[in-house]
């Protein structure tokens, strides 16, 4: 079976919250990368599904506002984050400070959920804001920072 | 805030499961694609958590094996799907083939989930063989097919 990265991550030695360069990828002349944006620490606690989801469509937009060439935000299936596809080279800083502006905006956010209609969503009942804020807050007041791979 | 592809989409046109082309990107003079790997009904039904994190595990592995150029395969926060970003151009037709035998081969795995353990995984204890077998049978008697973006 070919080899998937995040297997070979050490989750006992990393300490979210963190940013961390998970891979790059050469596509025609460019570069595509990957980063693993942890909000929870591993094995120690997983964020809920309703919050996971809706962290997931706030990021989708904010996360856009704040760093261009964006491909693909997605949960991780463990609960702990989330991985972050984008066009490079950006590097782990860069993508530190609009993680972290994104953060505040999530905190900041009113009114409705972005795409969290029946018709826009895959399961509009499983949201939950206060939740996905009390996230936000929690990684922002504990400090993002940049990760190496262990 | 910037547009999400995701929102666009009405859910309650769709029908899974099923292989959509969700976006493309050029990158350098490449390109990278987004498909929509649908295996649940949206708002009818979701993955629970333990089984689709087993699949996200088995299939980083077996849909690695059948397509080349997988840059990331990730669980949707809504559960009932995932979403694979590939270098691109492959086609549909191309991505549920492949996807279709990463599924028989979720089916015929034996032994332990890869990358499943205390240090190679974010949430070890969440993971259920039987259920991520369970789904992947029922998407493969109810039969793949291409969803145009409606
Ligand atoms: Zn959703
Ligand atoms: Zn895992």
């Amino acid at each position: 079976m070919p080899e998937v990265e995040s297997f070979n991550l050490d989750h006992t030695k990393v300490r979210a919250p963190y940013v961390r360069l998970a891979g790059r990828k050469a596509v025609g002349g460019g570069v595509v990368e990957k980063y693993d944006l942890r909000l929870a620490q591993p094995n120690r606690e997983a964020i809920p599904t309703a919050a996971l989801h809706t962290l997931e469509h706030l990021l989708a937009g904010y996360l856009r506002a704040h760093l261009p060439g964006v491909i693909d935000l997605s949960p991780m299936g463990c609960r702990t984050g989330f991985y972050l596809v984008a066009e490079g080279p950006i590097g782990e800083e860069a993508v530190l400070e609009a993680f972290r502006k994104a953060l505040e905006d999530v905190l900041r956010h009113q009114g409705e959920i972005p795409g969290a209609s029946f018709r826009a969503c895959g399961n509009y009942r499983d949201h939950d804001l206060k939740g996905a804020k009390a996230w936000a807050q929690r990684v922002l007041e504990a400090g993002l920072k940049v990760q190496p791979t262990l």
